[in-house]
């Protein structure tokens, strides 16, 4: 009954589990019935602290007709068997990107997912962002035009371990995919990709083959170029701008401030301290918001949660990203 | 016990009161046990969405035995009587300012809060918020140097009903109080006041003979200028700017913008949506911030919470404001 | 005949004489045809540079019938002698402010002043910046309204020698005076002066009785109020800012800077190198346009250039500053 | 002898030459001895302001045996055949970019350029300009460690009539190739050119298969990336701005602002004026500085002028970047 808290089972209390098990205390639409983590003492302190019945076995949370929703934070090892699990349980899924680091493997599922009929949701939370979204319905309302070139900075303050970087996917499907998504938010149809990546200071990336530096250009149908700057390091804290450029303007996006406080010096004038540090602070109203438009969506009400569809599409453009940087070529791509 | 959240008896329900209470429910070191409103019905819906038993009478609160500290949150008339009550039940207070409009008042108050031993504070909200709590710590660090020359900029959206203004005590003892607290969070020692005011657009200031443009001058016992300035409305939104200025450098505190986005067009560049609406978002970190301080100070622990004599300070200041201001000489004061 | 350049004899050739000469040599409307300083090599090393006849004494210049108006350049107190000099010998003057330190002596001028009909203007060179005439034209022509509060803050670099401060008249009639006159280009009718000066830090200000930092704050017949902020040094750079508030908004004008460069590192972002160092920077532009209008002035053509009136009301303002300061009461002026 | 003021033919007399003859009138090492176009009466009028002997044949200057130095400012498909000229006159030239179109004649003349011993020079007048020259000098120095990323944003006011896009190259060789230059100004080794175009506005330049909007990556030698992004047109007024990123921090220039002014309201906070409207403007400071530069070059004092293989470098990038855009493959290039 949908006036009710939704009640949600969280599978994976990692980082970012135990972000989205704060929202949904806080969120009075929602409840934490289910914590699962393989590693049970993680499910176990989050339960404490925000509820939930602990397990360390997802099929539990399917089968306790307890759940209206589940949230999968877990792995992305697992992301496709949890999905295909909640839809054959007819629970709608709220999945952390990316679906897979195989496009096989999604693609695989998709004919289940678009006739299932149950909600699943990508986890894009910076949709969800203030700041990004207002600039997109600005856009959207003419403020500037028609969009002519996107152009989104996009750094994480430090190289994760060289140990995260071999099975994270590379740089475009680990980390670009977010502003890919990004891009799509502005421009769903995209239909080229290229891309230029560089190793100049992660020895964790030189191991492995990845890149630490990524440049990535996107076309549009209507001609709009898109440019993606990515780095894996950043000395001034996470570098997450975004500048929509059109025949009557330009709308941007600043690095998000800790501080009204600047300082004038004889050397400085106007200094400010530095930028919000990683994601959990940068985009916390995002992922508070993220939820309750999931909770939308499971309701059946108007929702513009990130679909199944989105997250495929952002690994088909990670993946010509990858080809692209690797061959030295540009790539079309179809993402109808 | 200290390690027991504190129980709090809230008096007074109105826009100020309903920050305390949600303060209080968010803070796991508080709970809010008692609610009282001779409005009964106010009570009610704070509790009803907080906790806390309902009264109209004060007194019941004083007397519950639930209370281990107080918030006073009623019309200015009636806080030197409860303050005086909760002396008398040996219950901390924590009041908003100012104590009372009328110095005689507060002064006959003075030896029973210093002889009684019992924590009561006052509500000068603004010495919590990062910003400027940022600046005064940066400014006794000596990062600028001795301060010389400390500028406060201080505007509410928009004038209040004349009514209000009629028993306000005037634009210094009710608005300014503020800024002459923020002149002595960093000059304790203020000497020297000179006050100019004007009535430029407000008709209820006109009507009751109060000024709605007021410029404070402060002079410190280091030989330190203190400018205040205030307008009863502010087309910007609420207004709040600091800059203490020393030989090193100047620190500023700018005011709280409400987006990162910024727009450029071909007649504007660099335009950003305009600031925070009022106090209640502008300090809402400061308020909680107070809270904490608080319990701090009843817990024995040490505590920065604004004094009774602070707030008495502010009032000699006020008054000798619209002294000034009045009569149109400088005033000296001693706070000591 | 106004179509051929404008003859100037300049009289002085300190700093300020040879920013003037060097504004008459660059603008094809003026020719440097006299130049005269008692002591003679620094009129010759102007003389070598932009042309014109050299000479160490005034009344020379006045005779030579070579001259279609003369740039008085001089030490203050020969201001008032050589004004007089040039109304007898019919020559149009434009006069560095102040006219004198002494407002019985421009007292004492003013009927001949008046009567003359001969132009003489004063170097009230802040009118003619580009961003205060700007805010001051946006101001007339209603774009926030009524002004209700007009901030200036005007900090010189670094003090001045001991031996200047003795001969100056004071920080009101020798810094405070251009911020006065600043006063009256938005708020020409002033009606009460307020002013409160502290020694703080500059020996020389202490051994001469005069102050090193000062408030004043000014009414006028609207009702509209002033704030000026002074210090005879600034870390900074040159601190000159203005702010003008109305019911529908703010215009403020910035520091200058010096670069378009800004660095953001782990410590500080967005910091910019300091700003412009003092007045000859700062206000290049403001001095060559208040040249081209005194041009104007000579040609009876529709001109701005401030007059003796104009110089008066500011060093009668500067010494009801200086008395308010003094004797710590408000000052009803006249300026009428 | 090189302490007489160097004497210049110029060849051209268009707007970008107008500018030059100014900068020659104004400093006080160069005079202008020669102005030739074959439209004689553009010559005339360059001549009747600055000085000079008027011709509409570019051999007579060549033969005048009275120029030090030649300035080449004409139409791109006449200057191999003026710096062929001047070096066969034995007299310096600094020829405006491109060098021409086509790479074929430019590599034709390189061997006569080096083996001549004549100081030729190109105009890219942006590595004179204070801001980029000061982030360039900064990256040097180490202040954000080993450049990682630069990303050059140039976008010009509005697009140029369609005749002039059918004959200028295309984007990249007309528009690009001076922020080709610029990259080349912070890495000079530049080792791949991925491109991507797009007309999305322009009638002018999709009658003539141009792009007007172009996204240009380069990697250096060093794994370093470069982005640019251009467009024909630009509401907010001529937008250049870059962007240097590194391990320790970020150094930007911004924009250029035409005014000291901001305005808040309630719809919009700071807003300032448009930015400078185009290159003349933007640039004024680095046309001077270029000439400068070009005569410590000519005088065999140490001297920074961009070679003729630097414009050819550019013309070389700028044909990569077309193929690249044309091709959709990414072109590795060889400069050395």
């Amino acid at each position: 009954m949908t006036t009710q808290p939704l009640r949600f089972g969280l599978i994976g209390t990692g980082r970012i589990g135990q972000v989205h098990a704060a929202s949904m205390a806080a969120d009075p639409d929602t409840t934490l019935a289910w914590v699962c983590d393989p590693f049970v003492e993680g499910a176990r302190a989050v339960a404490d602290r925000f509820g939930g019945t602990v397990t360390d076995d997802a099929s539990a949370v399917f089968a306790s007709g307890e759940v209206d929703a589940v949230l999968i934070a877990s792995p992305t090892a697992t992301h496709v068997d949890l999905i295909a699990a909640a839809i054959e349980a007819g629970i709608p899924a709220l999945c952390e990107k990316p679906i897979d680091l195989d496009i096989a493997r999604v693609d695989a599922l998709l004919p289940t997912v678009r006739s299932s009929g149950v909600p699943i949701a990508l986890g894009f939370n910076r949709r969800f962002d203030p700041a990004f979204a207002s600039v997109r319905a600005r856009v959207a309302a003419g403020e500037i035009g028609d969009l002519e070139h996107l152009s989104i900075v996009s750094r994480d303050p430090a190289a994760p371990p060289a140990a995260y970087i071999a099975v994270s996917g590379g740089i475009f499907r680990d980390m670009t995919i977010h502003d890919l998504d990004m891009a799509r938010f502005f421009l769903p149809d995209i239909v080229e990709v290229s891309a230029m990546g560089s190793t100049v200071f992660d020895p964790g990336a030189r191991q492995h083959g990845d890149f630490d530096t990524a440049v990535t250009t996107l076309r549009a149908s209507s001609g709009a170029i898109v440019s993606i700057s990515n780095s894996r390091h950043s000395a001034i804290g996470y570098d997450q701008r975004l500048e929509a450029f059109g025949p009557r303007g330009i709308l941007q996006v600043a690095n998000a401030p800790t501080s009204l406080v600047s300082l004038s010096t004889a050397t400085v004038v106007e200094g400010r301290p530095p930028y919000q540090d990683f994601f959990l602070e940068r985009y916390a109203e995002a992922y508070a918001a993220e939820l309750r438009e999931f909770v939308r969506l499971v309701r059946g009400e108007p929702s513009t949660s990130p679909t199944f569809e989105d997250g495929r599409a952002a690994l088909l453009l990670a993946d010509a990203a990858q080809r692209s940087a690797t061959e030295h070529v540009a790539v079309a791509v179809e993402l109808g």
